[in-house]
């Protein structure tokens, strides 16, 4: 048990904090996460805090997010030995220690001023892997030298100039990254009520757009943005999104991007049949955190249906969306996901105690997933997907 | 891009917001649908709200008129291209720019002194068909000469006296709506507990009589009845509503009405195909607003029980009831209707802020709907309802 | 229409009190029942309010029996004449002017010290027949002589004593009650949280026993009760149920019974069957509005059970428990139900305003019902049974 | 009828209550569950209470354990006689007088000073066994002799150390202990966020551990743990529970256990069958009250399960996990459980007013289970079992 600390970190994690209780030490954060949102909603300037935690219209999709987990529900089996718990996943043919990675969460500057760097810092003390936003605040460059050896990903905001885009992934390349994380559903700004109500988006005030800013091909067309920022930007929003790309388009990235593909915001199962189609290695089953269409269907409903569509075995399905406890990771990858991204979980930690706040989020959310495992009869995920622990509560 | 500012609203309009939030400029009126009911609350008087606001009874069929629209669900489409977005309906061999209706709202005068004409000119500003109710504060004749090109239908409630009717009718025609939209759920005063409560009916005050005090007909029976306004509001009453009459009667007013006939108000799949039958050219989806009748089915829900029934080719079919967003818009056009009535929010637009409400209420809905379009995957209404992209929540 | 006034009583009703509003008159009780209920709330000893609003248990079945009524949605059909509506129903073949029967509820002296004679005047005036409870305070030979000819009837407690069970039902019969309902849901007295924990019970303080101090064969076993009130309560206790009776001890009151008798209480369809076996004359498909036992099926999806179970032209059925608003006695009848209980709507009327508050409840939801049945497209209630304007919200 | 106290219980209860309530004394803790557990609240520290009252994760389990009782509805039948009622229960050949037991609770001087004493005393006074926690607060010696020759279980945690398991069971079976029951979900230490928050773990302060401290196994490891107390809290940690065990370890546990087994915890319909494979004598459908693992089937939904797919006739299968009233009991019952555990209505009961609180807990329990079964038509829980009375509400 104490030679692979990953297989007991459920207990060793709840141990040590009840141990530290002893001695009247608290944890960082409040462990509940609705708690951990209203802890932050305090210490953010409220436009931030609007940013983060909202979502498209009327944000019934956000909340379906999470309330549709219980459309399943776990079958937990006795007497099995789970001493010897493994949470590691193989995505693309590489070993993780556990089945989550940091989703791409843009300017977290206004959450933190050590932003991505204080997450990335925390990611690689847990081995686990970033994927880091085009739109972050420190530089791809800067964060991919802080993670080293520790796996990261790069996001791309595929936009309108193909020489900036080419350029964006050759720089991600270089600098370590070792996978592409297409991001689908943005090719339009969504219609976000809170942050049209508060007339707040960061990327005007200059937040966000160090990548472009930093970047050769954005500079040739937009010398010293730094100094002539209004032209930047307004450039930077012209390059952002771009609503022509089509599935033909990807060949193009494809040709000069060296590592693996994944495309984020898959929700349609005929999509999802696209994408082996297309040959890509993976995709992110995602709704954006329920920030980009409301109405539309909840990730992990999208993502029921998606598995009951492909064949599974053509490529790698990760999932995004409403991860907050141990259920909902377990949950996930028992309907087939093979790993999860967590968002707003770890903006919030930032938020409230930087990368201290960042890792305890992600011991908290590690520990609860591996108890989770272990109660529900499971020493690893191939059990949890093979063993009939899940129970679908719609009336059939 | 430029070239059509109608494909690319939902992003010139909110980038506008944005731009104007970097000079502290506000919107003019609440972005929430529910911010907006609750400052509308602030300003009129609680009678005036309540007669908005309310509904028939225990108000359960005005809330499924809202939550209903969570029974589908959109499943967006990625990676296709969406750039030059038409969000243009063709209704009865005519093309309008946008899907959107101002409903008919009778006394708008209780919301804004300027009443239904701040609605026409937000209306023609935006190209959007305004339906002008009967009972308007404005008359008919002055609403008609600010709308001139811009198209304007109107609303019939369909009374005791065919003289009158008729008068109504060719009053409209002269003064150019070019569609007669003939309610046909309001033939008795419905059980509306606010407006019991505060004995409260505008109508009674005077109110919303504008048409009637002004025509020749009813001139007829009450002479001057701006100064025998008790005789003249007794004499609106016994003519205001008729439920003795049926499909066949329908013909004496087909006889005389040059213009196409639409009737508002049904709910029952039968009642569609009797509609068919009639010979009218179209019937808009509707239980007034959950205003009429409580317990009766949503209209989202009749709507798809319809669609389901008839032959659509063969009627025009438009939806009124519930609309607050651009999902809501997306849904009932994917199921089937044409278009979509918008009610109670320009009415609290108008009592926000007049004119400027009005339109902003519009702007921001069409700015909704347009990039929802867009981000579901589509770049034009055929292609929402030849698409997979609507989901069927409830178990099969 | 003015020479029926029944047929008009939704408009005539709500039109009087727009009117009166005219004038700044207000109605003596608040019109929406959540309204009335806290008014009474607000009126009423604690004890007495939580002795009429409370139910068993956790009040589940309580709550249930507003709730389902939503299982069903009523489908209005548009252009059918409707001015000319008829709200009578015939029931053991009697006509009676509406289908609203007030319900039996005992000590109304809690409520308002002209109790149940308040109710029989508002009765009266109003054609609505009393079913008068044993255990009312004023006696049954009071109520009996306020109604004269309006029609009434008696419901008995059927307890230990033969005898005393055969006196009651003879002074109903020479007092002229007309039918018999023996309520069969009280053997036990129920777990009812709030009256437990406010220890409680009306009756063990003398309340409701007149019926029984007056009786001659009460009278046998203690004389003088008004004296010898401990004595006498403790022998009401003894008498009030009886948990041996069954299906058999029905013959010994049909012997010598005159009048029809109805079962109050059922739920089980299998028991509608045995009544129907057992030759009484009707059943009353009730909960006892949610105080006997929670956890129990809601009475209006055992009605809907019932119908479609039984051969209804065998046996009247009478709907209880439940009806707040003319949609749900829409819905009961819809379902096949001939005419509705109706209990704390009057109650509380009565406390907040005597017999003018009765007499207010029962008009308000009479002219919602009339108005609901017209707005739903139907004249009667034949036409409501027989035509299509029930949905059943279940999937199918 | 005075015969046997136990089968008028429900009617004997009450009117003890309401007619003290007569001399204005009043029950010592509140009817509703719900007050109850407020009260406890109050009086006990915060982190004593949540202890108690909390659940793993986000508690969705804990709630869906008290919600999903609504997936099923009772159908009372009239006319039976109920007169004479029996609660008894047959469980392993020996007669119960009643289907309830104590839920074994741990540490419950976090509650009360008399802890599991004023429990046993209680559950004496009414004939109910009760099922003592491994981690109790009094030694098993001393609670074995509180009970004589009233039934008491002993409830295990089933740990690392096989001489000290043995040990314990044996001490048990000398006490007096009747029957043993190994709880199988708390391998794991859960994620229970409460706790985590408060850093509080009873244990780690010494609470609940006399059953180790003076057991003679457990002292030759740690001589003396009252002076060495961190020590000894050490070995305990190590000791408690075992993810190794499998059901083949089970068969060295009834190897020298005189006493039968039953196993708690189980959920999953696979695990009722293995136990039936595995020869013991009975199970314990059980998620813990949701402290366990969250995201998993609530205990009555696994109960509906397990009966449908296994023979009942072949083990002994009780209920846990959600029992709060009358219905609850009926309802677990009539799914085909034999009797039920009650857990934290108890333990609120000892923390608002010791072994007196207790008793009436269960004593309103008790009432409320018995009139329920009488109300429903049925005199003991053959017939419930046997009559239609229980009703799916879930769509077929």
């Amino acid at each position: 048990m104490q030679n692979n600390p990953q297989q007991s970190i459920g207990m060793q994690h709840q141990m040590q904090i009840y141990l530290q209780g002893l001695q009247q030490k608290k944890t960082s954060i409040p462990i509940r996460y609705e708690d951990l949102e209203a802890k932050a909603k305090e210490i953010l300037k409220p436009e931030a805090f609007d940013y983060i935690a909202g979502g498209a219209g009327a944000e019934r999709t956000m909340a379906s997010n999470i309330n549709d987990f219980d459309h399943w529900k776990i079958l937990p089996q006795m007497l099995k030995n789970v001493e010897s718990r493994d949470l590691s996943v193989k995505i693309l043919g590489k070993k993780f220690p556990t089945p989550l990675f940091f989703a791409p969460v843009g300017v977290l500057s206004i959450a933190h001023p050590e932003a991505e760097a204080a997450v990335a810092r925390a990611a690689k003390s847990l081995q686990i892997p970033q994927i880091l936003s085009t739109v972050s605040s420190k530089s791809l460059e800067e964060i991919g030298e802080i993670h080293g050896e520790n796996p990261h990903w790069f996001q791309l905001y595929w936009g309108r100039d193909h020489e900036f885009t080419k350029s964006l992934v050759q720089r991600a390349e270089k600098a370590g990254y070792s996978a592409l994380v297409i991001t689908l559903d943005t090719r339009l700004l969504a219609w976000r009520e809170r942050d049209i109500q508060n007339a707040y988006l960061p990327f005007l005030l200059g937040e966000g757009l160090t990548n472009y800013f930093n970047d050769p091909v954005f500079r040739k067309a937009v010398p010293e943005p730094e100094k002539n920022t209004f032209q930047a930007i307004m450039h930077f929003a012209q390059l952002f999104s771009n609503p022509t790309l089509t599935w033909n388009d990807l060949k193009k990235v494809r040709r000069y991007c060296k590592i693996p593909i994944l495309l984020k915001g898959i929700l349609h199962y005929e999509d999802a049949q696209k994408a082996i189609d297309a040959g890509v290695d993976g995709i992110i089953v995602s709704n954006h955190g329920g920030r980009q269409i409301d109405g539309s269907i909840s990730a992990i409903d999208a993502l029921a249906d998606i598995m009951t569509e492909i064949d599974d075995d053509k490529i790698e399905v990760l999932f995004d969306s409403g991860i907050r406890r141990g259920a909902d990771v377990f949950k996930a990858i028992a309907l087939g996901a093979k790993a999860v991204l967590v968002g707003r979980p770890y903006a919030y930690g930032l938020a409230v105690n930087g990368e201290q706040g960042v890792k305890e989020v992600m011991q908290n959310l590690l520990a609860d997933t591996d108890l989770t495992m272990g109660l529900a009869g499971c020493k690893n995920w191939k059990e949890v997907r093979q063993d009939n622990v899940l129970f679908d509560d719609r009336p059939l």
